[in-house]
């Protein structure tokens, strides 16, 4: 037991490597070491893999990520949530720590502006030590201060990397945003933060969330997720046609919250004609940068929106995404979104069906 | 006395006609007739003229605007603050009235965004009675239902009209937006809105105001309105060159809110990286439609910024206006803003000095 | 047709008495009348018959009312959404108007506090005409400017009266607090308003929902509105033990939302004790003056509290009401409120139930 | 230099006694020694010595303090906002940690109710090793993770002492209630904590600000910090004849903003009344149990108030209060508040001095 398996990015646009790397023999204090269970592919590794951040390779992808404790390392004895952790408990974590006292952090409330993080299967790179930080591989060792969350029982590892990165995500932006009891809300977009959105939506009593978005069997999904109403982009093309059944369905004004969940430029300034006047909106998925779109500001002036945006989440956002998917299973059956499942050694096919829309979350079983 | 006269726009990019128009014989119940003591020449007048805004001509321009009143319809006792209305009595108006109780009156609590709402000096024709609705003239009618505030005798009308329809749309914008004592505040634009914006921002405890904006004379009234730091754009050319500049003078982070007053599309690319991570952003300027730029949405997602629009005002807005001029005459000398007065039969003149940038403020004096 | 019935309030503790008055033969423009369908009998109407309010008698009670048209006065022809009005359509209203353009309706938008609100069944005297201002009567008389609703066909009568003005309270004053998404709320009281405030946090997203009250029959009605956990006041005696009782079922921190819809004055100490420090508490059950309560304000500054006051509503929380009614009449079940009609001549009879917590809500039938 | 001294609470009202502790030998990593230049007598230490707060004596008081380092723990090489720290740098602290990832840190954001915060001064006993955890002596130790500032040079250490812990509790109780440009503000109170709610509501853009207290000579001082007007409690001993001075004031509506920082709870009653409709309320002097009083509910209700408590204060007050007392350094004359000087062994002059209202600020100057 002394080497381990993981996949590896070791240049953009070229198949991920199966490699070796010795498992570590000694644990720093608070660090611990992790048997990887099960390991989400998001999109934003696919935009990773075509080199659309700037990041330092070779890197082991992997940002979402349950696992079981085979180390703790000294004086790690409670989660992020003051629960005893021992050896064999399973866990998930965040996958970036911001450092608590700068200006981002401290001064400004916007840890996930802080200038120090660094996250999990992005910002490491694998060829030195402790090799392990990133979740397409067997075996992960955490860091010291990395925010980990000890799993419920009756909470399936499926329901948390059905929701992965998405759900936190969504909740930290629509916290951001703020939706109201009886706002009319759309979502642009159903992919991952497009339902994790569409399901926070809901539970935070919006009178109906109309989800734009394809193909078919997401919007499928959008449905079992309780959307009111569903558009699908295959079949309405034209953006002027989207922007007028949505007055239709909100009497004629546009949608009080609008929550931009796609990541393409365009959508943008679409989904600004979707709000009311006074309205709110959030960009949610433009975490890369997906470049440019023509925007007439006189819409934002003559409309009195309000825009957002948000970046990553907070460890508390975890703790509410966990408690969230506990205790709504049935309402917001994210476990059923994990449509796909590869072994480690298959994670090219598991990146490829992501990157084409195939599923609705694929992910890998690394010690399948 | 039955007869008087009006510069009227009767075709886009033409000069302004003097026009004659009969005196109204009986006046609606809650209707005023006033005597038009001075006409402030605002920057969309320019933009009206030149047809950037879908308007039906001919019409009397003019939506800042003192004077006496002449005669008071039946019912009309009161101003808006409860004041009681005499013949005689100096007074200012809001230029647009909202219904108070549709939609975005009563429901989403936005009347600038009222359907029925039309502005004296923009939405009316004047070839159909009352035909005296605009501020270019000498005499004007205010219709049942005008918001009319009651002048004290210590405020000067110079201090009403240099502040004009631009402070009480920056009071609107920074209410929305929110100043929170000791932000770092940079203001683009050195024109009326920004010369107002720097004085709310000041005045809320900003602990430093960078205007940004040209020419000289203007960037000089930035200072006696108290700026902390001005950048000339004419000096500093280069867009990189004064967002490195905002950075170095708000210790590397960017400023905690921007205000855009100046209505042109680039400025607002450029505004929004003056923002630190987590600020804000307010489209203020663009009131008319300047046209699009190119813009980035993962900028908002990545620096979490908030944006906001905000249209017109509401009378709350011009009560804030006229006790804010009174009692800062000192520090936010509004009055010297009116550096060049026009007879009413020079009203090109007039406008060509607001369309040159050449005044600060210019005016009309109808019956001078 | 000339003369009607109304049962009315002459003398506080005295019982009611059937009194008649004539029908109007002429309306005002703008005014309506109503032949009554039901009249809802409201705690408030205890404290006034007890003359707990200031009000002048003789009164017609009953401010939460259903009708149908009878007549229309000239020029009322839609209702507050806009809707067309039509003799023998089914409508409710507001029971009090605001003045739109004073201090507190246009400046400080708290229009509640308009000094001109008067209230249908509490603040018209009906000695003078045109008398038929209280719903409990056979007909209604609604003055210009009254706020009305159409009611949509598959919303039941028994569904808006059950609600009541409770309702539209718990509306406005959960506005005014806040409840965000998995927030852990208590509520003190189980009666028309602590039902109508469970309601509302439920479709808020509340995490768990808490109702603190009594008797039994109202605990019981708490559960089938989704309450998570019920506090029998008369089995649970001891405050403390109650206050113990809200922190274990919240990890021992205390509630993020508390509140309180009794009007009880020592609920309120109990109720701040029940918030986890840094959380909100809202005092919405003391519309009447129930007297003082010995209170400590260190209290306040040690936990951070945030602590709200909410009177009476506004029209837009009517149009949300009938809208949240309309989707959710399976989730909560208002028409069940409705637990005891009586028709008119028994009016004393409703109002005692009310006064011994007998009933979840008494309805008078004036035309049964 | 192997024994130092400092002036210690044995015993409830008994005096302190001036006692010898050793020095440490040697720093932890992360701590500092640091030899004490001027320590404020806070109000909150009259309230130790009386036994008020529940704390375990033997304890060094004094929890506002600027010193100088003398020696620096391995690891510490830079104060909270980043700068260098070197031995001979003039720094003051917060008297207070918060552990920064409870639940009250981390998930709740109210890191000042953090259950693992103890302050310098209040709840340290001195002894126990390393003793100097208290401003009322020559030499202070710091523990590691102490938020450390260090002072400008141009900004006097009586600037810092004068403006004490009541500047940053008053900066963090105004974040709570939030300030709004030409608001109407009233100060309940004229000791360290009301001068500085005055200076910050000045600051904030407040039309006027009221103080209300006295005696004599601290409502001088709050003229010299602006306030416009200033009520003498020992002139106007009626709180309903306050009331009225207040209404009156305020064009009868009472103060948009009231700010209690008394401590005696008689005037929270006082002060709710004194707010308009809608109007907020902070309780910030109440750190201490002063007692209860007999409140009424349903005042909170009618006149729909925000009431905000707010406790200790946050290491961004902190820094915001530097560079606040830097930049206004002639509107808000805080070094003028150090009217009263004492050497250490003088501390229980010094006490009853602050005890008695005598002084605006009294301190004690350890190494004079």
């Amino acid at each position: 037991m002394n080497v381990t398996q993981a996949s590896v990015l070791e240049k953009f646009e070229a198949p991920l490597r199966l490699r070796e790397f010795p498992l570590p023999t000694h644990l720093e204090p608070g660090a611990a070491l992790v048997r990887t269970e099960m390991a989400g592919i998001c999109g934003t590794d696919v935009h990773l893999w075509k080199g659309e951040l700037p990041i330092s390779l070779p890197v082991i992808l992997g940002h979402e990520t349950v696992g079981r404790i085979e180390q703790l390392g000294e004086g790690l004895e409670r989660d992020w949530t003051g629960q005893p952790l021992r050896a064999g408990d399973r866990i998930t974590w965040n996958s970036a720590t911001s450092c608590g006292h700068c200006y981002y952090c401290a001064e400004k409330r916007q840890p996930t502006r802080c200038a120090e993080r660094r996250a999990y299967g992005i910002g490491y790179r694998c060829d030195q030590p402790p090799h392990l930080l990133g979740g397409y591989a067997k075996f992960h060792y955490l860091r010291p201060r990395t925010h980990i969350f000890k799993l419920p029982d009756d909470l399936p590892t499926e329901s948390v990397i059905g929701a992965g990165c998405a759900l936190i995500t969504a909740i930290h932006g629509i916290e951001r945003t703020g939706i109201v009891w009886r706002d009319n809300v759309v979502v642009q977009g159903a992919g991952p933060v497009g339902i994790s959105a569409l399901a926070v939506a809901k539970a935070s009593g919006a009178a109906q969330v109309i989800v734009i978005g394809g193909p078919k069997h997401r919007l499928e999904m959008a449905k079992r997720f309780g959307a009111d109403h569903t558009i699908d982009i295959n079949a309405v093309r034209d953006p002027a046609a989207r922007i007028s059944a949505i007055r239709e369905l909100t009497g004629s004004h546009g949608a009080d919250v609008v929550l931009e969940c796609v990541g393409i430029p365009s959508a943008v300034v679409e989904g600004m004609e979707m709000c009311r006047d006074g309205g709110k909106y959030l960009i949610l998925g433009h975490y890369c940068d997906g470049g440019t779109v023509s925007f007439n500001p006189h819409v934002v002036t003559r409309k009195q929106l309000q825009i957002f945006g948000s970046w990553s989440s907070e460890p508390r956002h975890m703790k509410a995404a966990i408690e969230f998917l506990r205790a709504h299973r049935r309402d917001f059956p994210f476990d059923a979104m994990v449509t796909h499942r590869f072994p480690l050694d298959q994670a090219n096919e598991a990146l490829s069906t992501t990157a084409q829309w195939d599923s609705a979350k694929t992910v890998l079983i690394p010690n399948a």
